[in-house]
């Protein structure tokens, strides 16, 4: 059986690598060798293992009836788009990492290839070599799904992790993840929370079978944490964590993004540097954890693999996926609710005391004369937004009910 | 399609009950509504749910073609065996939760599940609610898998945490557990290792396809470890845990039960209670940690009932299960390696220092005056043997490499 792999960039020389090293463990779990027979890249690779595959030209691929499974490694919408519609509409299974073209069309190829009796796989497209996706369509399935929530971004929590452990400022922790290759020159998509929303959208959809389109998810990054917050966090023992998280309601899903407070018991609280987490609640099963490397070529890759084995066992069989196209109207933002740590100017503190249902008060050495700081009770984001405006707030970070 | 229930104790209530409250759910997963139709008990369960649906006779059951699948939660290899085996050989699938009947049969049943294209399917069977099964042997297949370990009993990490966060003693923490509910009246079979074993030995077949057999692995419980052990662990800032462990090391695999040492940055460390967790380490993935409740009514029972999903969506069609009834030699003992943690006699402490290669010297302030503790460095099982001989061991216990 033959593959395909669009793009040699570092996740794609990763399939190339998986599939080549472990081919034979491979074969044997699938009944029948895989093949690698073309790599599409625009570029030239002189002396790279790839060259005898490497080809400039989509078309020789997409007419080569040969090809069964397409691997779409390319990154972005265009034209991972069009490529991947045309595969799965000329019967080939496609398996990608790309977690943008899954957010916007991924119910869409579903259907495709379901009415194809091919398979359209993604499970790198969420936390890299952590199989969440299989996780939460193949194995929590006898669950309602209460919550979802995870540390979807390596970038990120590298960048949280070394601010906490070093007490670097945001600015040099980016610069720190940028010299190691952990973020890209232009980190936006990283520390805006973006990649975290397309994340938390995708797992969204698939928790409730309905198109999440991420547009909808209120998203905060990690912008505004200081290394005092950090210090705040230390004197209370917790971490700061960039969340994604949607849960189930009275019947509404809410989602959203955002850097989050959270205590030493959470099962979150531990998972540091580049690694992901995700917390399924089932309302059954209780909390499942997964953990592992959430980016990184051979971890990605060796995802996006065990994608290419599922698709050649079930050869002319859908592995069926439930995600309808229908949009789901989530939850209302203001409607959230969550604790908030909030810091204030020490000449606030009685206004808001008052202002303020008022969980635990904290101090530390660097800004006692200066700031007031409390945690508060469970609020909506609306109820906080409000009485927040009386006050000059100098920082506030979401705290995990 | 119609399911009947073995066995009406704990887990097999919490089958019924997860069937019966998440039933639309699960009737919009599987595309068709799953009925009970038979639940099998020697007792009466007068004013109880289950009521209608109760038979003292098995044979009911398996003369009635309506039934398609079959729930084993009975535990125990008699008549489990003789029940699954008729179960399958009439075409019905069969789940159960029944670790001890799969760590014997599993090959045997499995074959015939292949046979008959029907499934025998036994996530609960390990980690209770966490789908390691699944993970292994359908996430992770595009690696060899290089390690596996795990805490598998949430009864003894119950303890474990116990003695740890209160002091107490051994004795104290199982009568604390047998108080809870957590332990049996008889604990052997787990504070022996016995339960983890059986849970290794599936784990490890899964993972290299072959039958291991639970009797030649070696198993050591937490009998042996005392409050001062605890203390000691505590000044390391280590923590103390039950663990599961196979391994493939120059073409052998070796797997073992102990208690071990292990560092605060060890993804299983901040495991505790009854929760379970499992390691799986890829050869190209790296390591992904699982984490949940690893027993409990409502968390098997729901792994139970994933499987019974899964059994339904593949009516006619065998999921291919790679176990095969040869069995596998595993690594000797003798040759498994280890640091260990060890405590002899303060009036050996020149001998010891003499003997062992050591890592590093421990002392705690009980013991300062009466013992001496160290860390050695790696070594197998047999050199620590042949050393430790010429010394009064107080205890030792492994400690992570």
């Amino acid at each position: 059986m033959y593959v395909a792999i669009l793009g040699y960039g570092t996740v794609g020389a990763g399939v190339f690598d998986v599939l080549m090293k472990n081919k034979n463990i491979i074969a044997k779990r699938v009944g029948f060798p895989l093949d690698i027979k073309y790599v599409l890249d625009l570029r030239d690779f002189p002396g790279d293992p790839v060259e005898p595959y490497l080809t400039h030209d989509f078309r020789q691929i997409i007419e080569d009836p040969e090809v069964e499974i397409i691997v779409e490694v390319m990154g972005g919408i265009h034209p991972a788009y069009e490529f991947t519609k045309e595969a799965l509409e000329t019967g080939r299974s496609v398996c990608t990492s790309n977690k943008e073209l899954v957010a916007v069309h991924g119910a869409e190829f579903v259907e495709i290839a379901r009415s194809r009796k091919i398979n359209f796989l993604f499970e790198a497209s969420v936390g890299g070599g952590i199989p969440v996706i299989r996780q939460l369509i193949r194995s929590i399935t006898a669950d309602e799904v209460e919550e979802v929530c995870g540390i979807l971004n390596g970038t990120t929590n590298y960048m949280m992790t070394m601010m906490r452990e070093t007490g670097a400022s945001f600015e040099d922790a980016l610069k720190d993840a940028q010299a190691k290759g952990f973020a890209e020159r232009n980190p936006a998509a990283d520390i805006e929370g973006h990649d975290a929303c397309r994340k938390i959208a995708i797992l969204t959809s698939l928790a409730y079978a309905r198109q999440v389109d991420y547009e909808d998810i209120y998203t905060e990054g990690i912008v505004g944490i200081t290394d005092i917050d950090v210090l705040y966090a230390k004197a209370m023992k917790h971490g700061i964590k960039l969340l994604g998280r949607s849960y189930l309601k009275d019947g509404l899903v809410y989602a959203i993004v955002a850097p989050y407070m959270i205590r030493k018991k959470n099962p979150l609280y531990p998972v540091n540097g580049v690694y992901n987490a995700i917390m399924v609640r089932g309302n059954m099963l209780g909390d499942v954890v997964c953990y592992g490397m959430g980016a990184g070529k051979l971890p990605t890759a060796s995802a996006v693999v065990s994608d290419v084995i599922d698709a050649a066992k079930h050869r002319h069989v859908n592995i069926p996926i439930l995600w309808e196209r229908e949009k789901m109207v989530l939850g209302a933002r203001d409607d959230i609710e969550n604790k908030f740590f909030v810091r204030v100017p020490i000449a606030e503190a009685a206004k808001a005391r008052e202002i303020f249902p008022i969980a635990k008060e904290i101090s530390i050495l660097e800004c006692e004369s200066s700031e007031f700081a409390f945690v508060t009770q469970v609020m909506t984001e609306k109820e906080f937004r409000e009485k927040a405006a009386n006050l000059t707030v100098i920082n506030r970070i979401r705290y995990e009910i």
